[in-house]
């Protein structure tokens, strides 16, 4: 029988995957990194065993993780990534011609070099002149930072392991402070179905901070539970509801390039079902 | 280790649930049918090895079947189910005071009486006085129906197996006839991303034989890819694209029994990823 790779949850479910071949396996100062080739995704990369990204199936993350802000955003110019070492979310900040400069702040050397090596069409973006890579624990790179980013995208781990910090109310004042007016936050705020603990927590601390928070939800299938949910966060912008709240002639251009978005699923993907509101609002 | 049950596609990957205990296994004249309990899920009901039902995660698959076209249709009163014999369909179905009648027609005898004595709480409805559970090849008992139903739901397991038949232009033309002026069908049409192959086959057929065809998407955990699609088909009625398409003043009651359900998911569910529209169209 073909070895089988498995994220099971606490509550004990998750996703299987074929293994083909083993590529990676070493410990970083912070956590485990594996990759694994497999018939369905191409190649895997985890980190303390938990599924991060796979060949096949990253679009559905990066895209939902990028173009709802940018899109939402006047004229996004500089863009802070926290986390997101493989690169992805970088690849779709640079479709935009109004960027002018990407920091991306991810603790782990070793995810980069991993990625840049097993995901060529991940990572390629990040030996744009445009990106500064700094290899740095983000809890300390975002204090004292202030009225620099359009858009910040909190592209982390799950709130385990290094990931931890980075779900807590004095970092995200600090990545508030470090916004420019009409700047839009975007963390990854987890499954709501099968993290739905996890989910509620992150809500009840980015309501503390920001004005207006909205989770968006998209299909995730290597994730277990299958759908993931992003926050939207903002001082001054609500979230759009119309063609008009968003940059509709970039939307057209960017939704070429993609495998998921498009402009009516700009709109969608706030409407939210029922128990995804309840654990974004209570 | 506890045992883990898998459903891994022809490609490789899927989903592993931690089985606690078995409860029923046995052959019908149809397929194997197994029922286990898992602390993640509840009851779990597979067909020939393949998930079908759990008790946690079966209202994202239901709400989802029922409440889009019957909420669409001006007023809905004669019902079809084909499949369904879980009786989960019906028990969304008996919500709305417009239905008069709903015909339930399930070919496995044993799907029925299994979920009956393990699923209490999605077979609730079958006994109900507005339902006739006809245990019959459904092939066969659409043939000849003219004029009779104003929505038909077409609830059937994959095109594999019992359910291969339900996938099939001659069928769907026998469903179409038997549709009133103004009904409308929905076919489940399989996972985009885990059964692309099957989805773009049946959109093929729902083509040639219907005039409006669109795919509806919707999260579902404990199927492999974890979204999954349905078709909205009909003659007369196309998808609804403002609440003035829906019977708002219904959804509203609707979507207070529903934990995933509300009106303006009703509206997004149809603004679906590009790769999906790309099944559905080619």
């Amino acid at each position: 029988m073909t070895n089988l790779y498995h994220e099971i949850t606490p509550e004990g479910f998750g996703i299987a995957i074929e293994e083909d071949k083993y590529l990676f396996s070493d410990k970083s100062d912070f956590q485990t990194v594996d990759v694994f080739h497999s018939r369905a995704f191409g190649n895997v990369l985890t980190l303390d065993g938990l599924m991060m990204v796979t060949e096949r199936d990253e679009f559905f993350y990066h895209e939902m993780i990028v173009h709802i802000p940018m899109l939402t955003h006047k004229n996004p110019e500089n863009i802070l990534v926290i986390g997101g070492g493989d690169g992805g979310t970088v690849r779709e900040l640079l479709k935009y011609d109004s960027v002018k400069h990407i920091d991306m702040v991810e603790i782990d050397g070793m995810v980069i070099d991993v990625s840049k090596k097993y995901f060529p069409t991940v990572s390629c973006g990040l030996e744009d002149k445009r990106v500064s890579v700094l290899v740095q624990d983000a809890i300390d790179f975002i204090k004292g930072k202030e009225n620099i980013y359009d858009v910040v995208l909190i592209d982390s781990t799950d709130p385990i392991g290094p990931g931890e910090g980075l779900f807590n109310e004095n970092f995200y004042n600090n990545v508030k402070r470090a916004l420019k007016s009409g700047g839009i936050v975007v963390p990854q705020t987890e499954g709501p179905f099968a993290q739905s603990e996890n989910m509620q927590k992150t809500y009840k601390l980015l309501r503390k901070v920001f004005k207006f928070v909205a989770p968006y939800t998209g299909p995730m299938p290597t994730y277990p539970g299958g759908i993931w949910s992003w926050g939207f966060c903002s001082e001054e912008v609500n979230i759009p509801v119309s063609y008009s709240d968003i940059n509709i002639k970039e939307a057209e251009k960017i939704e070429n390039t993609c495998k998921l978005y498009n402009k009516d699923l700009h709109l969608a993907c706030f409407k939210v079902p029922n128990f995804v509101k309840e654990l974004a609002n209570g």
